[in-house]
């Protein structure tokens, strides 16, 4: 039976909000897409942010059954309050989204991390429809990635599965802006290529990067032209992070069995063909047992977390 | 309503067998033990390791309504077939245990490997009871480990899941005996530790480990004596070994937002005390975010795989 959920994704910068018709549910399910709506995300307080959310809601359906929400941060399972989530206003301590949105949009709400809802949307619906065990690694301006197994998206007690970006690969290397030593996130996505790439231009070295973006923040955009058009520091400095990567998700493939590997985010699509070839060149080499996995690149763009948000409403509420 | 069942652990040098009662499934179960039975491992065929497994199953029960089986290496969850067990006599090819001993003891069998079947056990009622999500390391010959999510033991599709000791921590490290570089398994372990210890004394360091051991295998009880003894040798092989197996356990910490990680396993108990302590200061080093995780040894010692097995049987049969 068919059912209709206001998915929306909450971002740093906009709101997207799309009504999802599911028909089936689990990895056999089909989805569409009726109305899309978007909006700039407010940079003023969490109650703006809340009545956005609200106005997108209600530009979907004027009595949304149901919704599912993705958004930054770490999302606590249970309560559905957000933390670590900086580029939102107001987040700077924890907010029990779920709740507030609730109250505001007077449905029922499911909220979850918004890589964790790509994830489950490129699964059932997207680049992994029809595997059950699958890894989603979103780079963007950090190293986000989402678990589904057995078609379930793990969660985990602390809302934490899936933290791919704060596993420890380098051994006393690079320090992650979250203090940790070594970390995928301190070699891969915008923050740290570009907080390599200013070092490395600081001493001496000429890089079409900072050429490009001057004092603004290197876009996903400058990063895929300055690697196709063979620039040293821009190539090296990527084919790092990406090797570095390729380390983290054999260990996920060993510790999760997983067999599917789905690429996204603003710089993964941009470096999409790149990084597919790459990673799946070094997990031939690394990876101990079993067949080799899939990579591809995921396939819903902007429209994965509205339409995993869907998803994770239907599978922690329930369809009625 | 108790159900019982034979829970059978075949071993490299033994077959341990215990009639299982259990009284509930899941998180809140319990299991007594009634009768249990062992005999060596026949060193010659498969056929004879069949035979000795339904010998193990007739001294539990006559009719066994279900047997629970554990075995070392991988076991493919469909099909019951074991891998990579070169312990075994004639287990140099792929052999399908669950359906021969299905057959040599007419009764349902189900079958897992024997680090997982001991971590269901310890999660299920041993050390890590009332927890849900479980990491439990096995330090032996090598390292093996198993992962229970939500309470269900996580198998994975080529029931690779929990392979801790082939994931990659050291780039560019030691050489592991499955042809990796860098794996957690070519630093802990009675066969990693005892390679390099032997090449360190070869290279004119002395060492209680070679002293006391002479041409025979190194055992447990070898490593803990020297390490407390102060032997240099073994302290910075153990001390090492232990370093990188805690960034690996952290990354399964991050990856599967576990909460509880149990430790056994010949050297694990042996060296128990020093492992729980310097496990536990590490992870707080290295972890990135979450409460601090618990850290324990496990309770049920030879048992802990026979019991394992049988709530694995009524996880994977059902009651009847």
């Amino acid at each position: 039976m068919a059912t209709t959920i206001a998915g929306i994704d909450l971002g740093g910068t906009k709101i997207f909000g799309a009504q999802v018709t599911l028909d089936g549910t689990g990895s056999g399910g089909t989805a569409s897409i009726g109305t899309e709506t978007k909006r700039s995300t407010p940079r003023s307080s969490v109650d703006d942010i809340v009545a956005a959310i609200a106005e997108v809601g209600g530009a979907l359906d004027d009595h949304p059954p149901r919704v599912g929400l993705g958004t930054p941060g770490v999302v606590a399972p249970e309560s559905g309050i957000v933390e670590n989530a900086p580029n939102l206003a107001g987040f700077d301590r924890p907010v029990p989204l779920a709740e507030l949105v609730s109250e505001a949009v007077a449905a029922p709400v499911a909220i979850g991390n918004d890589v964790n809802m790509a994830a489950l949307g490129e699964t059932r619906v997207g680049a992994a429809a029809g595997h059950d065990d699958v890894l989603a690694v979103w780079m963007g301006t950090g190293l986000g990635a989402g678990l589904v197994l057995d078609g379930r998206l793990r969660v985990g007690p602390n809302g934490l599965a899936g933290e791919l970006g704060h596993t420890t690969v380098v051994p006393g290397g690079r320090r992650c802006a979250c203090g940790g030593v070594g970390h995928v996130e301190a070699y891969i996505g915008r923050r740290a290529l570009e907080a390599s790439a200013r070092e490395r231009h600081a001493n001496g070295e000429p890089t079409m990067l900072v050429d490009t973006a001057g004092d603004r923040p290197m876009k996903s955009k400058v990063f895929a032209k300055a690697y196709e058009a063979g620039d040293q520091v821009a190539m090296s400095l990527i084919d790092e992070g990406l090797d570095v990567l390729t380390i983290a998700i054999a260990n996920v493939l060993v510790i999760a069995d997983v067999t599917t590997v789905v690429l996204g985010g603003g710089l993964g699509e941009r470096l999409a063909d790149v990084a597919v070839e790459r990673i799946g060149t070094g997990l031939a080499d690394l990876h101990y047992a079993g067949a080799a996995p899939v990579i591809v690149e995921g396939s819903l763009g902007d429209h994965a977390g509205a339409l995993g948000a869907a998803f994770h409403a239907v599978d922690s509420i329930g369809v009625r």
